[in-house]
């Protein structure tokens, strides 16, 4: 939902995320403290609603809903209660009767509704649904039954249609008589059963002739998404071809909703954290806010490709435990070993997979970008194995010990570098969302491979039998 | 820049990333290859820029450079390389002689044009500056004078302000009469000195009536930026208020810019892009399209916590190397003690990074947060190192050793995952990224500590004379 800027004109808006909203914070919790709820409510009516969701959101969690509860109208709580973050919104939730409810939900735009009843428990869901009018229940049991990661969850149906036989003069006024629907930048024209045809903006509308007929001003050739395209894709198209709004259509051509812009930042930050929860190798619902035994079983089997990982290290180790038991200091450099290379690889893995997700990097590179990394790799390694090596030789007296983990860190760095370019890339090759190699994978390989590195070449490079510590 | 739906009539949209563009791409080369310059001109005609540019990035990039060059006007030209990637841009500005680029530049929306002197050479940007006519090349020298990280740096200079006698019939005449002025959905109030007063939308024009005077239609109360506001805060400000755009004043109030909600949406894909780079442990400006040194300089420092916290690590192990002498077994389980942690911290860090990010997490949460953290990293603690220690007890047979490698790992997940949250939150508490906190910080101390408190378990628990391997 847009905010029309000029529907604002009696309030005032901070604009600000400093001092001044940090002292209209201060005013209406003192306010509140003292239960002084006239000059309360006469300051909430002056607040911009973004800015008393930004109040809301940083005084104590005990104040929320009470102050929330002395805003008078329904329209103006709604309009609040879409604009605070998801903590302060599970506590206003919480903490707000079902009775209280009731009126705020009946005010939201529709996809803000469906969001918000997402978020419940089904069975107050069920209960506050039963409680609506008869026309927003069935509209929003028509919109939950989209899948929330669809164009059909997350579009609103406030929408301005016109059929093509309206006039420009026509349609102008169309749009005076309707002021109170939400923002329009753009008018549908559709056919007697609302298939979509072509779409105007207001804009264009302006420079049309006033006898001109919209058929004959519109854009025939219109993007359009279908109920069940994914949010994803959604954004994309928004994001290519700088759109304000998007229509949706359903299979055979009818208009049935809209995705504006500020929803498809919505989308873009969500799938942006779903990637790098991915790449952390956790699920991409996981949120702090969850139970903890949510979180604890959402992360658990993520852990496990560590875990094995980490076994099959472990196993490798023990199969040299001849070499480990001769020369001890081995094991000392074993985190360093296995923190250089990790390190490489995550830096590696993460300008590739956000450079995958952004596009400035694309599947043709593949070669280009594997020598590059193949160079950093080895310039890192030859810096830090020479300096590692050199640490070794005077820690522990070993020009061969110092060779070892010089030579250790010079090739596990490169092949870090390496495999956290390739897997990401062979992972979005074959269709699968690149951000998902990185965590379980990349790491665990690197960990695995470069023990095994470490261990065969100390085995290669030391005189063993005379090498003892 | 947006671009107005209606403007495109004449030209077929593709409106899809999948086959329709693969079709596309296929024609348009092999149109190229077999030199049919007049049918591949007519195609380039009919196709809608964002796709062309959507083309660019999917052919071989020997042809990028000839297929754009057959494009025949500059306009459409300067629209389809503000939408090619980085890299298909890139190539084109490599291959592009100045005499063929200097026309392309003139076309360019001054937002744009700043954007891609900022990417050349400084030679070539002064030579090409000086082609420029006189007047787009004061502007742009005065835009360039803006940091690019600045609401100044961003903004384009093309809006649309009229003062505040004007009527609401002379303004929407005004609009028709600048068709072709960038899209406006806005238009600025301005006094004779073109200091900001108000703002309308073209659909409050719409609404009000002929005669009446903008001064008292337009919303007074308007959010404004200054040209050195962050480009940061610009992109809050747009995304808190759901703005189309936001107007940019300097220190007299003098409306100078405006940025629209199109460039809000690149930022805010950068900065993501920067904080991910920050957790990985690497700076916010590296690309992959960087040269090798570049990337290796970059990386280089970032890198020195982890060696320096390797070196620790190390320097702990070799205080410990009568335990690991004795029991070197614990020497295999290492990686594992050592990943199990590592992963559980990046997991733990980068919720809490990304929640501090988008809001859904504020530092009000920090105890209730930690403790949940700490529960969670109890649960997968028991149940990691519950099955670690068994492996150690059947593979070693030392049921000693099974306790002493299960407690580490609980210990050590629940440290790592409270590190991870508390970290980033006190970073955010004393203003800085906390972002920077997850790569070099939260792994580096946990391997630290991890490591530490290994060895000091083993030493207590087992009875190391006579626990020998």
């Amino acid at each position: 939902m847009f905010i029309d800027v000029s529907k604002t004109s009696p309030t005032q808006i901070i604009g600000d995320t400093g001092a001044k909203l940090r002292k209209l914070t201060e005013t209406i919790e003192r306010l509140h403290v003292r239960g002084a709820t006239r000059p309360l409510e006469k300051i909430i009516h002056k607040v911009y609603p973004a800015d008393l969701a930004s109040v809301l959101a940083s005084i104590p969690e005990v104040h929320v809903a009470p102050i929330f509860h002395t805003i008078p109208e329904a329209e103006l709580a709604a309009d609040v209660l879409i604009q605070v973050n998801d903590r302060v919104q599970r506590i206003i939730l919480a903490e707000t009767p079902d009775a209280q409810l009731t009126p705020i939900l009946e005010k939201l735009p529709p996809d803000e509704r469906v969001l918000l009843i997402r978020e419940m428990e089904p069975e107050r869901a069920e209960r506050l649904l039963s409680e609506l009018e008869k026309a927003s229940q069935k509209e929003l049991e028509k919109l939950l039954s989209y899948h929330p990661d669809t164009a059909g969850g997350i579009m609103t149906t406030e929408f301005f249609d016109l059929t093509g036989d309206t006039t420009a003069d026509q349609a102008i006024r169309a749009v005076r008589e309707h002021a109170e629907v939400e923002m329009v930048y753009y008018l549908y024209v559709t056919d007697a059963e609302h298939k979509l045809e072509g779409v105007i903006s207001i804009r264009q509308l302006l420079l049309a002739k006033p006898q001109a007929l919209l058929r004959d001003v519109m854009n025939a050739r219109i993007i359009t998404v279908s109920t069940d395209t994914s949010r994803e894709s959604v954004a994309a198209l928004v994001d290519k071809y700088r759109l304000l709004a998007i229509p949706v259509v359903d299979e055979s051509q009818h208009l049935v909703g809209m995705i504006t812009v500020d929803d498809v930042i919505d989308v873009l930050e969500t799938e942006t954290t779903q990637d790098m929860l991915r790449m952390a190798g956790t699920d991409k619902a996981e949120i702090l806010t969850h139970s903890t035994f949510r979180i604890a079983w959402i992360r658990l089997p993520w852990l496990l490709a560590a875990f094995i990982g980490g076994l099959a290290a472990t196993w490798i180790v023990r199969n040299f435990e001849g070499v480990l038991t001769q020369v001890i200091a081995l094991g000392a450099f074993l985190p360093v070993v296995m923190g250089m290379a990790g390190n490489v690889g995550v830096q590696t893995a993460t300008v590739t997979v956000r450079g995958l997700a952004t596009g400035s990097l694309d599947l043709r590179d593949v070669w280009g970008v594997l020598y590059k990394e193949l160079r950093v790799g080895l310039i890192l390694g030859v810096f830090y194995g020479f300096t590692l090596g050199l640490f070794g030789w005077f820690m522990f007296g070993s020009l061969d010990l110092g060779g070892v983990v010089g030579f250790t860190i010079l090739g596990n760095m490169t092949g870090a570098a390496l495999l956290a370019v390739a897997l990401p890339m062979l992972f979005q090759r074959i269709g699968a969302d690149p951000a998902i190699a990185t965590g379980p994978f990349v790491t665990t390989a690197i960990d695995v491979f470069g023990v095994l590195n470490y261990f065969m070449l100390a085995t290669l490079l030391l005189d063993l039998p005379g090498a003892g510590s």
